[in-house]
């Protein structure tokens, strides 16, 4: 298989050409949310951005074994120092329920959600808590290999051992003397040799609720832990691609790739892709900062800062119309010209079903198509493969019009790319039929209406044919003496 | 609180009136599937019948912990001498994926079904390859309790050990020494004191994928030991209730009472429930027997022993028609039964929205009503309850036709009880509209129709308050010189 497909790799900061470690087969790991609040708007960038790489490797042809992870245990509340109360278990005392009960709760409101946005399900979707013993396994070679050293309980990775023969930060391109200057100020390290270690075990204290034994202690994996412990499992000891939001790079696949490394002695990833963030009045949108809106408010529309109610449709076109290194700021004037574009888009693709074929084509179909996928291949570029794919639809409304003509072979081929296109690689759903039962009832009461009309004009030809045609399509009439009243058969 | 709920309680083999442990609060546990096939027919019996428990719990106020296990791990061929593959590793093979991909695509079809059908999502859904230390643990405790033992890297209970003051087999009233002559004849179990004795932890054979290391071998643990690790870790060490499908009865759930009355010295369960089966042409439905039905063969109608699709809520029907504990044999006369009863029932609902209260009632609904929930305090009886409900009919469509009447009071309160049973309790969904775009396409073509031949009498009025109706409605109508077309605005 050869492809032109291009991925901007984080680690050596350029576009890479894709080639997988094994012929036609790819694996790619993904950071997952940690399942302790309602899915938001934020939390569907990592989701869709990935959504479209997997698509368009399966596209491509490629086995793909896509491993999303789910956290469930270990995430703290301050993300750098890697101190503070367990998100979960936080979760869980307010809601006064088991801290299983929340993972699951969300766990659900995310796959609902993601469901809606028609996010295809990852092959494998790990959880942390139930993957402990993979995860004490590498602790235990990391011990073994001198990168990490036990106190009272806990164990830490060793950044000075590990620096001597590697490179901590290669990722992130920060400095271990940078990164001490600003870390050097905060508390409850004592523990560490080195401010910048990391737990990769801590001693529960007796109130903390999700623990397990060790030869350490009674306690649970460090945060950063599980990614390495699910990837290697899953994927191997070095595997294609690693993705996840471009807030995780730092400390959280830093010390990823360091675990990893210490503990295979192999390279650990090898395109590392990051997407951007939603930013919300140039903030970027996040449940630690409280700016965000959830999905269940962005489909409902009930939240102060949304005019109206947005489709899945909507939001994942809106979504896809920004590159996914670059930020995408949420606004109802954003939303609301996606879903223009995309009846625009829809309504194209209606008039294609209608068209009649000419001789000849006049103008040049495959040119267009090239470069919707040149664009794909251009690290995913999907905000220039949607302007090319509305590059066409000028000389598709053209054709129905007349003033343009397609040939049955270019008519084949334009349908069906702009299938693959529009729905297996971009992964927009068929507009759904807008068909309401109150539009139903409204034209029944007209033809009622007409009907009774005729019989005023003694016109009961006429009267009979509507009571006829309605009894073939299933719907009886009843006349009383309140009127005509209608009932489906 | 104090409520009337009777229920079978296996153990005593009678019924029992319920009382939990904890006041307000109820710790149930259920088998749920092992996932390494598509969910069919047969499985929705338990799926639906503790549905049934959880809604009835919930409604009379109780906090449930409803505990649902998924496993994906150690469920051999053969679960009566626990030999043979492991099921989820065949299936992998066949399908050339990784065991945990089969693990996740049929956890997704279960999930997918089981909420079309309207079941609610447990609070828990653990894996059993997710609580492999917690299996561990409980295997060192009955180690050292001394009723196991260590043979070759594999961990086996000891039968003769536990009952010497226990008794294996109180469950499904199955005497030792009878069991034994049963089994005299089994291969491969050359590794164990007495036949019966059972696996705890597996050493596994080179080939075999799935496996975890421990201080006996790399290994993985029996099928029974889960429901008694996950069961403890979630509900303690006792909980109130056990369901599951009645041919669990032996060997699981006597297996799982002896591991977890080994570990933990106390009594596992208080209420022990078994749902019976699904049978098709007087046998049950199992995968093993390969004589099912899927759920999505249901849905859509596509299998040779099928005259038409059926819609989860008649499946649904269908299924609570029969008592929990009676086997219910598939027909399609008797799910074509569920749907026209469905329909007699949701007519009367929609009837009731229009009903105009009189000053008195002309009969006693309470007395109704009393029976509904009499039927469901008496273990369950969803067959009685629905017959009960059933018995209401006739009286709304004799209050719709103005021979009985109904006071406001009585008529709220039936209403809101109504409601109350049948989508909170029995869990069935609101029809959904049977609006179809067809529908929508046929009447717009009767209206276009009778607009032509209005023009041709020229009548002009009257096609001109057809376009100006249908503009209303949002429909604008364009003639052209091949006739009349419409579009949505």
């Amino acid at each position: 298989m050869d492809h032109k497909l291009f991925i901007y790799n984080t680690l050596t900061r350029k576009k890479e050409k894709f080639i997988p470690a094994t012929e036609n087969k790819v694996g790619l790991y993904v950071c997952g949310p940690t399942v302790y609040g309602e899915p938001h708007l934020g939390h569907i960038r990592m989701a869709i951005s990935f959504d479209i790489l997997f698509r368009y490797l399966l596209n491509l042809g490629y086995a793909v074994r896509y491993v999303r992870n789910i956290t469930d245990v270990g995430h703290l509340e301050d993300e750098v120092s890697g101190e503070g109360a367990d998100r979960i278990q936080k979760r869980a005392r307010l809601e006064e329920i088991e801290p299983m009960e929340v993972v699951q709760k969300y766990k659900n409101l995310f796959n609902e959600s993601f469901q809606k946005l028609n996010i295809l399900p990852p092959s494998i979707e790990p959880q942390a808590s139930g993957h402990i013993i993979e995860q004490q396994q590498m602790i235990r070679k990391i011990l073994e290999k001198g990168y990490a050293y036990e106190v009272e309980g806990s164990v830490y990775f060793d950044i000075d051992a590990y620096n001597k023969e590697h490179n901590y930060g290669k990722l992130s391109g920060r400095k271990v003397e940078d990164m001490l200057t600003n870390t050097r100020t905060l508390d409850g390290q004592s523990e560490k040799r080195n401010p910048l270690d990391f737990a990769l075990w801590k001693k529960a204290s007796p109130e903390h609720l999700m623990r397990w034994p060790s030869e350490w202690s009674d306690g649970f994996p460090g945060w950063h832990l599980e990614c390495s412990a699910m990837g290697t499992k899953y994927l191997g000891e070095t595997f294609d691609i690693h993705g996840g939001g471009m807030d995780l790079m730092f400390p959280h696949h830093e010390c990823e790739i360091a675990q990893s490394v210490a503990a295979n002695g192999k390279e650990h990833v090898r395109y590392w892709m990051h997407n951007n963030m939603i930013t919300i009045d140039g903030q970027k949108m996040a449940k630690s900062l409280n700016n965000f809106i959830t999905l269940r408010e962005m489909f409902s529309g009930n939240h102060p800062k949304l005019e109206k109610a947005y489709s899945p449709n909507a939001i994942r076109f809106f979504v896809l119309q920004a590159h996914y290194r670059s930020t995408l700021d949420f606004s109802n004037e954003a939303l609301q010209a996606a879903e223009k574009g995309l009846k625009r888009l829809f309504s194209a693709l209606e008039a294609l079903k209608t068209f009649k074929p000419s001789e000849k084509s006049s103008f040049d179909i495959e040119s267009y198509l090239v470069k919707v996928f040149e664009a794909l291949n251009d690290d995913l570029n999907t905000p220039i493969a949607i302007a090319q794919v509305f590059n066409l639809v000028p000389y598709i409304n053209k054709v129905k019009e007349g003033s343009e003509s397609i040939s049955r072979d270019d008519l084949e081929i334009l349908k069906s790319n702009l299938n693959t296109i529009i729905f297996d690689i971009l992964g927009l759903l068929p507009e759904e039929d807008n068909t309401n039962a109150e539009l139903e009832k409204d034209l029944l009461e007209l033809i009622i209406d007409l009907r009774l009309k005729a019989r005023a004009n003694k016109d009961y030809a006429t009267s009979d044919i509507i009571r006829d045609k309605l009894k073939e399509v299933g719907i009886a009439l009843k006349d009383t003496k309140d009127g005509t009243s209608w009932e489906k058969e």
